[in-house]
């Protein structure tokens, strides 16, 4: 092992987006950030696996805290709600991140390969999320509708969240989807079937 | 151009699945696939593009009418019941093809890149029916939230109905799931918030 690095791995990260905003993901070697961050590839590969991974790293943390939060959410929460303060938990460890995150999102829409690796990590994230719901005792086609339901509102806010820097922070991004999402879908139900809500 | 054959793009497609589900989708060729329909070569790239396409030309007929019907639903139609006629236009297509369409997802469901694949369609759909929605001056981010819904209740009401002969035709599974997500919503308003239903 080399000696310790103070920050290395967050080093590493800025460097490695500064190098894919500049010139493209693809263009980009692991020697070149290591370079960019004054450090060496062998300590650039005790922290990532390729350079693929210094954009999906937090993939791991994220299913951790929604299978978590889903877990510990009280016997007598609705599974939406249990969702919900999943998604909120998520959404709170962006904080002081937004620049990182508008950024790690430049680099992905500029690239197909990115954004399918995007697209699979969110379809993950909807399966982790359901087997958590299952584990509680929901239902299935319950527990996937809502988890997918979850991510779609973790998506569009998320979305929203790094476009914009005028919006608020992410967990009150994430509240405002869910509830407009809820709003959405109960203006079909009240215009077509009211007597759901009031039987 | 060759001269007709009759049902030669069926003939392909029959061929394809059955090739694909005996010895996997990356070890057939398109001579192999041609040879089984008893057509040439040529024949096949007058219908497909590559052998992936076998899987997926369909997706540009499911944006047609998802776009379609949304656009031609009455002023008065909620966004959310728009998605709704949208997603039972598009379950009704696939009646009679109840068997192909459980081969084509054992297919998918046996090799990651097609998984992919499957993922980008279903993304690409939703971009295309919020595209839809706020061509009928429905605002963002309820646009995207109530299509990325709509392609979360297709998506596993599709599932429900390739894995279990023993459930209802795609479009009752469509309807039933777009119900149960509603209520999955709907609880949790009406135990948090139930002057959001009545003010």
């Amino acid at each position: 092992m080399g000696r310790w690095e103070p920050d290395a791995r967050g080093r590493l990260e800025r460097a490695a987006l500064e190098l894919y905003l500049e010139r493209g993901f693809e263009q980009v070697t692991v020697a070149e950030i290591a370079g960019r961050a004054g450090l060496t590839e062998r300590t650039f590969f005790r922290h990532f696996a390729d350079k693929r991974e210094v954009l999906f790293w937090g993939q791991g943390a994220l299913r951790d805290i929604f299978v978590d939060t889903v877990a510990a959410a009280s016997a007598s929460t609705s599974p939406i709600d249990a969702v919900a303060e999943a998604l909120a938990a998520a959404g709170a460890i962006f904080h002081e991140r937004r620049e990182h995150a508008r950024r790690r999102q430049a680099v992905i829409d500029a690239n197909a390969g990115l954004q399918e690796r995007e697209l699979i990590k969110l379809a993950s994230l909807a399966a982790s999320l359901a087997g958590a719901l299952r584990r509680r005792g929901v239902p299935e086609p319950a527990a996937s509708l809502t988890a997918e339901a979850g991510i779609a509102v973790f998506k569009v806010a998320f979305v929203r969240w790094v476009s914009d820097p005028g919006e608020p922070d992410l967990p009150e991004l994430i509240r405002e989807s869910l509830d407009e999402l809820k709003g959405a879908l109960i203006t079909g139900v009240l215009a077509n079937a009211p007597t759901t809500l009031n039987g």
